[in-house]
């Protein structure tokens, strides 16, 4: 397909795919001529990966590098490649660095959800601490058994996700699907999550 | 206490403090002189409040304003005031509004979750909608044993969460443990669940 055609289906501007060309995190079309190039469904595939990135994930462009370079990168398993892809979805870096203390809870709630694949120096670690910090200023010391049942309900939740991706396909789209996972059901789980709240507090606060 | 005292505890800079209080963020305090104030734990506990809102949230002047309102409102029960807070903390609003499709599949879901007390005027439905578009573009249909599972998992969390706020203090700091547990949970969440795939990654994905 040409580009026009590219526009239409992906529901990305014309302007934008010359931009991510320029960028290079949309590989180049099969050249027709000097100024001609055709598209196929790879570049559509893409071209909705960077527009879900963006629209649900804010990702600023040298994120959407970093990741499209995890995507592309064939060195690894599909793991070795989630990983760095993660980092870079990672939200806004810390103002400043958590305490040690805050980042050692971090690392034994790791240890207790059972997440022994997480790399021990993955920087998820330490946003995870920020946050605790946060938290913690608030001085409430939570139940055992309560965070006990979050991390699990966390786990099954992250499992259930994971195992959706579909493994009939190439490695790049299943990479791709992890991806979107990661940045729009993560959108989804906040929205629904605000839905569910609204109802738990009409059962448990209403007069 | 002074507000150099109360700077300290609640770890907010004099500069900022003295912006809340010129917003109406922050009830002044008690005269001492023309020049002096005396300060109490209510205003650290606000102070705290707005923090986390301002670090974990990254929420707007106006959107804090309306928090506010809702959290110092008497009018009606905890859960009734609770939806407009959670209101002024749903994110950005949407460049452009969710088709009549996703937005009758946003209630749908809601319906399946057994979310009966969400306000059928709730702004979150048309944020959930908006947020399926994004995803739709993508063209999979879920499996909906999956989706039913995916929701009841939701579901679970948040009664969880909800059920963890104390119920033995006043009812301002009820909602401000609500609002705080809806934005700096809601981070939490994201990032226990970033290294929860990581995870699973690894059993599902490493070669």
């Amino acid at each position: 397909m040409r580009m026009s055609e590219l526009a239409e289906r992906s529901g990305v501007s014309v302007a934008t795919i010359k931009y991510y060309l320029r960028e290079g995190l949309l590989a180049p079309g099969r050249k027709l001529s000097e100024r001609r190039a055709e598209y196929d469904d790879q570049h559509v595939r893409r071209l909705h990966l960077l527009r879900v990135l963006r629209e649900a994930g804010a990702i600023p462009v040298d994120g959407l590098k970093r990741l499209v370079d995890a995507v592309e990168d064939r060195s690894g398993s599909l793991h070795q490649m989630f990983g760095p892809a993660c980092d870079a979805l990672g939200g806004r870096p810390a103002a400043k660095a958590a305490s040690a203390d805050a980042r050692s809870l971090a690392d034994q709630l790791v240890e207790n959800a059972g997440w022994s694949e997480v790399r021990p120096d993955a920087p998820e670690r330490d946003r995870l601490a920020e946050i605790l910090e946060v938290i913690g200023s608030h001085g409430r010391v939570p139940d055992p058994d309560r965070v006990a049942s979050y991390l699990a309900l966390i786990d099954q939740l992250a499992a259930l996700e994971l195992g959706s991706v579909d493994t009939d396909q190439d490695r790049e789209s299943m990479m791709e699907q992890m991806v979107i996972g990661q940045v729009a059901y993560g959108q989804l789980l906040l929205s629904l999550r605000r839905l569910a709240q609204e109802h738990h507090s009409a059962r448990l606060f209403d007069d």
